[in-house]
C-alpha cells in the first residue's frame, strides 16, 4: 500500500493564481514585464503569502524573492517566475510558484518547515537569460547589470532596479550544502501532452538552445538596370541558404530537433533596390550534445558552399546552452507520484523551453513536472490549463517533496 | 556628306554641371531631395540659367521648372529632373536639364528659338511616383496632394508645398499641339555601356514594372516546444516561395528580365519565435508586355502551390506600369547623331528604370539618350560619368534635337 500523502487544498491553489493573474491583467491573460509596477506589485504580493505560509521572505538585489524557513536539515528549493512575457498568459512561471506556496502550506508542518520557495526575476528575459537564477546560483557582477538593458525599451538595468527600490539591496547567493535539491512544475508550453491526452509530464533534460547570426554581403544596386547575371545580391543568398537548410536539416535532425529562422532582415529593404546586405537569425535545439553538435556541422557546412557564391557568408555563434539532465533520482519521486495521482496519463520528455532549472541543475540536483498547455499555446492571453490537471500537478509535486524528503 | 552641326561649349556644360553639384553637396555625390531648401535653391538656380539662355521660366505649383519661349513653329521639349535620391550621385537628372540648358544655348539662334526645358519635380518619388511629369502631362487633384506623404520622414506634400513657397502656384499643363516631341538624355545607371565600352545608348522603350505584396499567414508559436511537424510557420513559407520563384523565373524570363525581392518582413521577428506572420515585396520587369504577364502568370502559379501547404500566401498587385516604347523616328534621329559622333560606339537597348520620359510618351513622340555609369554605379555618392562622355552624350543631343526641328 503507498503511504498516505496530505492532500493540497484545491481551492486555496486556484484562488492564489487567480489573485495573482489580476496583477496586470490583459484580456483573459496578464502583461507583467520585469520589473515593471505590476511585476513588483506581484513580488511584494508573494511575499506576503510566503509570510502567511510560515516562510521569511527576502526579495534580493536583482529581484528574486525567496521565502526562507529556519528549520533544520535538509531542505528542498521548489520555485519558477512571476514575471511574464509581453501581453502573455497567465500560468508561464507563476504556476510553479504557487505550486511552491501550495506545498510549503500542505506539507510544512509534517516536514519540518523544510521546504523553501523561490521566485526567479527575469526568467522570461526582458534583460537578460536567467538573471534571477543565474545570479542566485553562479552570482553575476556590475560588470554585467551595468551593460544589460531592456531589450524591448532600451532602458538600463540599473536604472529599472532603482525604480523597483532594489538598488540597494544584496543579492543573495545559493548555498548548495542547505538543500537537497530543487524542484520546478511549469506549464508545458508545447502540446505534446494536450494532444495525446495525456495529464503530466515528468521532464528528462532541457535542451540545448544554440544560436547563431548569419549575415550576407552583397553589393546593393539598382532593381531595373542591373542585370540579373552580374548581381550579388544578398537577400537572394539568403533565401538560398535557408532553402538549403530546410531540405538538409530533416534528414540530420533527431525526433525532437527543432530549428527556426526567426529574424531576416534585407538592407536597405526596398522594392527597388537590390539588397546590398542581409541578415538570418537561425537557432536549434536539441536534448543530445552530440546532435547539437552535428547540426552545427551541417550549418557550417551549408555556409561554407554558399559563401562567396556570388556574396560573402559569415556565421556567428549568439549562444550555445548545455543541454541539462534531470536528476534520475527525482525524475522517478515524479513518475511515481504521477502514477499514484493519475495511472497511465504521464509521461517522461525532454524540455524544449528553456527553464530555472538548467541553472540550478548545475549545482543541485534538479527536476521539472510539466502540466498541458491547451492547444499547445503559451505567450499568449489564451495560454490556459484545465482546473483538474492544475489541481493534479501541485499534488503530484507535493507528494515528489515528500517522498524526496524522506516524509 | 553630312550637313554640319552646331557644336556645343564643352566647358561652359562642365562647368554648369559642377555648379549645380555644389547645390546640396554631400561627399563627392549630392543629396537633395525634392523640396529641400538645397532643392528649391537648385530650382531657382536653373530658372536663373533659363533667362540667361533667352527662355522665360516658371517655377509651377508642383516644383516644375519650365523654360518658355516666345517663338511660334513646333517646339522640341527637353527635360528631366533635378532632385536626388538621398545621398546619391551628382548627374542622375542634372545632367539631362543641363543638357536641355546647353543645348538651348547651343541651337537657339540657329533653330529660331524652338527649343523649351522642363525640369519635373520628384521623378525620384521622394513624395510620389513621377509627381512633377504627371501633373504636367496628365494633371494630378488636391485629393492626391492631400493623401501623398514623403516616404522618408512622413512630411505632408501639402506641407511640403507650402515650405517650398510653391502652395499657391496653378500647377501647368502640357499643350500637347504646342511640341513636336519630347527628348530626355539619362546616365545609363546600368553597366552595359560602361563594360562594353561603349559610349552611348538609344533607348528603345521603358520598361513595365509589376510590384507584388506576398503576405504569409501562419501561426506563430514557441520555437523550443512547438514540434516541427505541427508548425505553420510563415517565414519558412516565405523562404519556400521566393526558392521556387528562384528557381522557375530564369525559364520563362527573357534575356533582359529583372527580378527582386526587395523587402522581407518576418513577424514577430524574434530568435525563439516561430514566426506567425511574414511579408515579402518582390517585383518584376520587362519592356515586354507578353513576358511581363507571363512572369505575372508564373508568381499566380507558384503562390497557388504554395497557398494552405501549410501557410495561407495572399499575392497583392501594388503597381503595374505598362512598358512604353520610345519614338522610332526619334530613335533613328538620337542613332543617327551618335553614329556621327561616335561611330560603332552606339547601341539600342531597353531602360530598366523608370523615366519621365515614359509619362511623356503617352501624350507625346518621346526617346531617351544614354551615357555610361561607370562601374553602373548610380543612387551612391560613387555615381560617375567621364567628362568626354559627357559631352558627347550633349553634342548627340543637339544634333538629333537639330535633325528633328528640320534645322
Amino acid at each position: 500500500m503507498p503511504t498516505p500523502r496530505p492532500s493540497i487544498d484545491a481551492a486555496r491553489l486556484l484562488k492564489d493564481l487567480r489573485d495573482l493573474a489580476r496583477i496586470g491583467a490583459w484580456k483573459t491573460g496578464v502583461h507583467r514585464p520585469t520589473y515593471s509596477a505590476d511585476d513588483m506589485t506581484a513580488r511584494h504580493w508573494l511575499a506576503a503569502r510566503l509570510t502567511e505560509a510560515g516562510l521569511t521572505p527576502e526579495i534580493d538585489g536583482i529581484g528574486n524573492v525567496i521565502g526562507r524557513t529556519a528549520a533544520t536539515g535538509p531542505k528542498l528549493l521548489l520555485g519558477s517566475h512571476l514575471e511574464t512575457q509581453p501581453h502573455a498568459g497567465w500560468l508561464d512561471g507563476a504556476m510553479g510558484v504557487l505550486y511552491g506556496l501550495e506545498v510549503v502550506r500542505t506539507l510544512g508542518p509534517s516536514l519540518g518547515q523544510r521546504i523553501e520557495v523561490g521566485a526567479w526575476a527575469d526568467e522570461e528575459g526582458h534583460f537578460g537569460n536567467f538573471l534571477g537564477s543565474r545570479s542566485f546560483v553562479r552570482g553575476i557582477d556590475g560588470t554585467e547589470i551595468a551593460g544589460t538593458v531592456n531589450r524591448h525599451n532600451g532602458e538600463k538595468l540599473a536604472d529599472a532596479l532603482t525604480h523597483a527600490g532594489l538598488a540597494d539591496r544584496p543579492r543573495a547567493k545559493l548555498d548548495p550544502a542547505r538543500y537537497r535539491g530543487y524542484l520546478e512544475a511549469h506549464i508545458e508550453q508545447g502540446d505534446e501532452l494536450d494532444s495525446s491526452g495525456l495529464r503530466l509530464g515528468v521532464v528528462t533534460s532541457i535542451v540545448g538552445i544554440w544560436q547563431y547570426l548569419i549575415r550576407f554581403e552583397g553589393v546593393q544596386n539598382h532593381a531595373g538596370t542591373t542585370r540579373m547575371a552580374i548581381r550579388q545580391d544578398a537577400g537572394l543568398a539568403l533565401v538560398r541558404l535557408a532553402g538549403a537548410i530546410d531540405a538538409r536539416f530533416p534528414k540530420i535532425a533527431g525526433p525532437r530537433s527543432v530549428w527556426t529562422t526567426g529574424r531576416i532582415l534585407l538592407e536597405p529593404g526596398a522594392a527597388s533596390i537590390v539588397p546590398g546586405g542581409a541578415e538570418m537569425l537561425f537557432q536549434f535545439r536539441d536534448a543530445d550534445p552530440a546532435r547539437l553538435a552535428a547540426m552545427q556541422q551541417a550549418l557550417q557546412d551549408l555556409v561554407a558552399e554558399a559563401n562567396a557564391h556570388p556574396c560573402a557568408v559569415t556565421l556567428t555563434n549568439l549562444s550555445r546552452s548545455t543541454p541539462m539532465l534531470m536528476d534520475a533520482g527525482f525524475q522517478d519521486a515524479l513518475e511515481r507520484a504521477a502514477e499514484r495521482n493519475a495511472p497511465g496519463m504521464h509521461i517522461r520528455m525532454p524540455s524544449g523551453a528553456g527553464h530555472d532549472a538548467q541553472i540550478f541543475a548545475e549545482k543541485l540536483p534538479a527536476a521539472m513536472l510539466f502540466v498541458p498547455s491547451i492547444g499547445g499555446i503559451s505567450h499568449h492571453h489564451a495560454e490556459n490549463t484545465r482546473d483538474d490537471d492544475l489541481v493534479l500537478g501541485c499534488q503530484v509535486l507535493a507528494d515528489a517533496a515528500a517522498e524526496i524528503l524522506g516524509g
